[in-house]
């Protein structure tokens, strides 16, 4: 499978602009990328950095870590400068810094790749058993109407309450179906925008309702293939310690391939009941 | 409870030397801190990195990626340049440059933080019943004798090979006891050292031998006390595609704490046999 990096769908998605060489890019935030209060999403930093790495480097991404730095509002516009670190017959290191008007966003790390031919292949988790997107909930009915206001990222995802078989144990916290909106296909990037939903998963996990922002997003990629939309987030809490908490996702494609796993640590904020700007 | 960072026991394992500012610190690549060829080994790369941002902050590492970029040898010097990037009240985003004569080595993100009063707080995933260090068998008795040569890593580290009780499905693909020799304290450094062991699993995940150099290495950490020494290493393979292997480590007490999270991508690398260059 060859393809041209930038995926068009990602730089129509995240509105990418190049100027004229790969490796320096700008887009503007907008609400269908931002927050509900109007800053800039995690899943859009990590999205973006991804389309960058790929486009530097001609290659897909095999994993990245994003950390986040600071904030900025909706309007914005971020600019993103990407090094390649190195190249080798099969990986690139790449680092991405995301910038608004000098101030440092966020820093992206991570690898390209190309697969090695004769090299190791295969899946080694067990997906948990959810009932099929098509009997699944809109997520939207289980936390009441989406309020009033200006839009945000919500309006770029569908999310469905996958319900887990057999909950409790080895499985997961969170089950959630996923995908963009507007028949847009889940690539890399793509997954890595809707898969932003580590810290409700740490709060579910300690019986609580919450989410709070990420301090940084993780994710490891398998082949994601050009088809894809529909993909199941098994989010799993794993610890908090003084309300820093860390989690877990594996993202499934819904005939049972590993598509990509990762982590998350964030500042957890806790409500009483749903509140639909926080735990979406 | 607290703490003067760098931690002492880090100073000295690591041989860190402050150059009057804690944002600089290099140290010589020992043969103890070295792989079996003579390269960095991923732990001191991520484990100097640590400590280097603790030292830097004054607060306890919460969670940091290691992307390892270009490799040096045995005897030469790597500087640790360290940019500490926001400071919150409770957390610091911090960067690491790891430098050999203004060549890049490795890059680390990660945050430090302190605890904040009433936070949430637990643990949220289940320990695999294995056997105790006690009974547990010493790993090169397992792999048969380590070959003559220089020292390296494993020098500084005991593994044993922990039994799993209930093998197979959801449980580790590979547990190991671990500590670090002459009595040091397993640290949040100390166990990043340790836990750099997650390539064969995913071999032992794909029902073969195997193992290579990692891409990146990245921790999550709970509270890791004072006098922590040995801990148990629940490593499992998840992914491997076109040689490209993910895979994920989790970190616990004796008594069941558990202190870290983590996962790393490397470049699988097979044997038709034990090797105990890179199977240690």
């Amino acid at each position: 499978m060859t393809r041209r990096f930038p995926l068009e769908a990602d730089v129509e998605f995240f509105h990418l602009r190049f100027d004229g060489e790969p490796t320096a890019a700008r887009f503007e935030l907008v609400e269908d990328l931002a927050r509900p209060d109007g800053g800039l999403y995690g899943g859009t930093g990590i999205g973006a950095s991804i389309a960058a790495m790929e486009a530097a480097t001609g290659r897909a991404v095999l994993w990245v870590t994003t950390q986040f730095v600071a904030q900025v509002r909706v309007g914005s516009v971020v600019e993103l400068a990407t090094d390649v670190l190195a190249t080798g017959r099969a990986v690139s290191q790449v680092l991405v810094r995301g910038t608004h008007e000098g101030r440092l966003l966020f820093v992206s790390v991570g690898s390209t790749a190309e697969p090695r031919a004769g090299g190791l292949d295969g899946q080694f988790l067990v997906r948990p058993e959810v009932s099929p997107v098509e009997s699944s909930v809109p997520m939207t009915m289980t936390m009441g109407p989406v309020p009033e206001g200006p839009s945000h990222f919500r309006g770029n995802v569908e999310y469905r309450v996958a319900e887990v078989v057999r909950p409790g144990g080895d499985g997961p916290d969170m089950a959630l179906w996923a995908r963009l909106t507007r028949e847009r296909p889940s690539t890399a990037a793509g997954i890595a925008f809707v898969a932003d939903m580590v810290p409700p998963a740490v709060a579910r996990a300690a019986g609580v309702m919450g989410g709070g922002p990420s301090l940084d997003n993780s994710l490891r990629f398998g082949p994601v293939d050009d088809g894809l939309t529909w993909v199941l987030l098994d989010l799993r809490g794993q610890m908090a310690h003084g309300g820093h908490g860390h989690g877990s996702v594996a993202v499934w494609s819904p005939d049972g391939r590993l598509l990509a796993t990762g982590g998350q640590t964030s500042n957890m904020t806790l409500f009483r009941g749903p509140d639909p700007r926080f735990h979406p």
